[in-house]
């Protein structure tokens, strides 16, 4: 698992308000943008990030403000995907979690990036 | 299992009028909003619900007043739907139930919750 | 099973053409209406009946009539679509069948109820 | 299985070209018409059949003829399904065939009614 | 397997680029005609051709010039789909090939006709 | 395998920056075109590239030029969709990798190539 | 204009809010249904009224028991948009009001009536 | 002109950064909600605010919670209407102002309301 | 017009190549995001620039960049608009031009802002 | 008018064989590309003609081959588009022409550009 990311103390939790029973919580964020490592110029994706807690649940607002800290970062497409679902696994321990993100075109290339841990059932 | 919510008793009932056969009711409601807990805004849901029913079904004009009782409180997603689901189950004991409440977006995000209680099949 | 609904004598029957051979019959009723045993207000519906026939058919026009016969009469959605199962298994013995009747919404709420008698296979 | 059609003269056959492979043939009708056999009014329906032939297959024009044949016939839909299904059965012997047809809406009620002879694979 | 069709030496091939590796290919032909063999009118298809080649390409210009060479010529779907499938097989001896061909409506009535040769996988 | 092709030294890869992680890297390359090795006449494609990388990514600035070499050079579309693969695997190893090309269509014809290396899980 | 309806005293209405402002009024009404005069079937229909108010507006649940009054009566599609607007003019004195029912199939045909009363601009 | 609502003091403005040219501006509020003056229940609407402003123009947070201003308090469609166009034209003098609401159905009716206030061109 | 914003100065231009012909240059913006002046939040927006040009065009890596500059800079949307449409007016002095921006939506709202320079015709 | 393209004599003509009637010829071309004259890196576009041809119209082929010869030139949007329209109305001297380029994205933006010549009607 990759080192914590700065940004990741942005992150709040609230305890699973039900966490005998294994449920699943889906986040869609459509408005995500960060920099390529190499040029600096911006990319934009939309990221779905799917789960089941245990003890904590993501904040809503926190994660908005946490996916806000890569908007002026340079970072691979491969890379955020990861460290994103790394600072919530630490953040959240969840039983499982999916990010997904997809990326609009570069050059005439568009990427979708699928990383989870743990498993669902 | 939480707490029975104050307007709990709202929820109406009547006998299953056909309690030997296994039927599956759905209730799709457009119309579901509520107050997020951090700031007081509302919130705004489509909240699927679906059962196989025991003894007794609930009463449509009731499950409406219920759910309108949240319209000026605060509650996290999780947490609404899960309760909804642990009062209907207090209230029906049905044989399988599922809650699935999509939420409009806030802050470029929106969120999906889906919690089941029993077995299907 | 419940008791004969009193309009269940407008159901006719002719026989089967074809009893050797299992094959599937669907009937989807566009303009079903009742009253809400509550309110006295009119509901509406789509019906489905989906049935493999062992010796007797129902005869179309007298399906229309017979499902006609609810226009002006109180009835839970549960209850309505047991009972059209229940008349239809009484009139024609059918291997399999499934009801499915789909409610347009009332107060923001729209329901679908889903019955089945026998098995397909 | 049913007594043959009177119009069943009508088909004509021509050899399977490649009788040793097993493949597939399905013809869709767009435009089939009968009458209903109690009211007398025009019925239409779109009609497909699925098919794995023996040693002959069905000549389009014949089968359009045979089809138009049923113009001005009283008969119930479950009827005419299975007839066909028997007509062409006995004059192609087919590995397998699957005969459904679609009607158009009557008094608000469409149908839909699938017969099979033999087993696919 | 039919005999070669006369237009069969039009197939040219080049060598599998790749013969150790099975992969699939697939062309899609839009605009293949030729004639009714029993009213000489013109018959309209698009024959979609999925192989896993061995040793030996198709080559497309090839290809069409030999689909071409069905113009003029009255030949039963049955069969021209057969036949397409018998002269590509001899010529290039696949792991796996389906032609699958699917007519435009003829008097109301539109058909599809699936053969195949080898095992896909 | 086939042989480097000329270009792949265009290719540059950045290290998997979770590598411990099987995890879905998608391209979807929309731009893609080279010329008909027998008339010299412009192909035009979209190329998917799916993989689970081991030790190396390919960058994306230097996947569009690679592909980009291929403008104005003669190759067949099997050809080219092989050797795009053997390059990428060459030099990044992945665990999985698919290589799919889209044509459009040429005389009526369009067509879809689809190789792999490796397996998915 | 018509005779008076014997449902129009259900129409209540209430001061126009806004009477010095020349705006538009739509109401869709998605569940009309009434008799066929000369067989006792079932007619089901979309009602649109579209108005300039003057004084007074319709009350909504008002106009809602007002169309249900026609669930059990016998009347052509042509009288009974008429006698709406009649209904509706001499109860609201509208500056421009226009009534339009679309009708539901019947035989295969469906039908659309549209009447006005004073001029919109 | 109505008498200004108690809320019209939440609206906020700020200076048409650019008076002199007359532009087009367009606010669509998707999750309106206010109750129904005459049984309490909750009625939801979209309402769409067009304009063209002279000197100020309104502040988008405070545009929001004076709507949301409306969410207990019962009040007709066309009032409603109404006194949002007067409230807004009071506070911005706009050269031209039109507001639209659609709201969903209730007893299978849904309606529309559209008021202006000046000229547009 | 408003004053020249300071990134003005990243517009690029090259000789209009058919000075002589009024024909129409539309450049569709996916990407756009700035921040509101109010929260410091990122808002994001499609912008449409459609214009007649006279002597000079517009580079669009320049104009990418130009835009790229409000990527962090709070100004509201009617702002953003039309500073957008006099920066590019002072440097292309069009014909005719007009700035169209549409917003993803914010606490249920979303909007378009619609300006214009000259006369298109 | 610009000076003559090199490529212009690739462009056959034959006579309008209807020359007397004003009627519309549009040619859609799905394939073009150019290069940047900027960054080298390939463009992509769809481009289609509209005319109403005089005395000459052009052979297709002969366009293909014409619209080829952009493929390794750097050119501006705006240049090929009035390009390609000077040098069709100089060698048809059509009644009316129409060029409109559809590019795909780059950087986020794509660009539409349409030019005319003479009037249409």
């Amino acid at each position: 698992m990759s080192a914590s990311d700065p940004s990741a103390h942005l992150l709040e939790t609230f305890p699973n308000p039900h966490p005998k029973r294994d449920y699943l919580i889906e986040h869609h964020v459509h408005e995500f943008t960060s920099l390529c490592p190499k040029t600096g110029q911006p990319d934009f994706a939309t990221i779905v990030i799917r789960s089941v807690a245990t003890e904590r649940c993501v904040e809503l607002r926190s994660l908005k403000l946490y996916l806000q800290s890569y908007r002026n970062r340079g970072i691979f497409y491969e890379d955020v995907t990861n460290v994103i679902l790394d600072d919530l696994v630490r953040c959240l321990a969840p039983r499982w979690m999916q990010v997904q993100s997809t990326w609009t075109a570069r050059g005439g290339i568009h990427s979708v990036i699928t990383a989870e841990h743990g498993r669902r059932s």
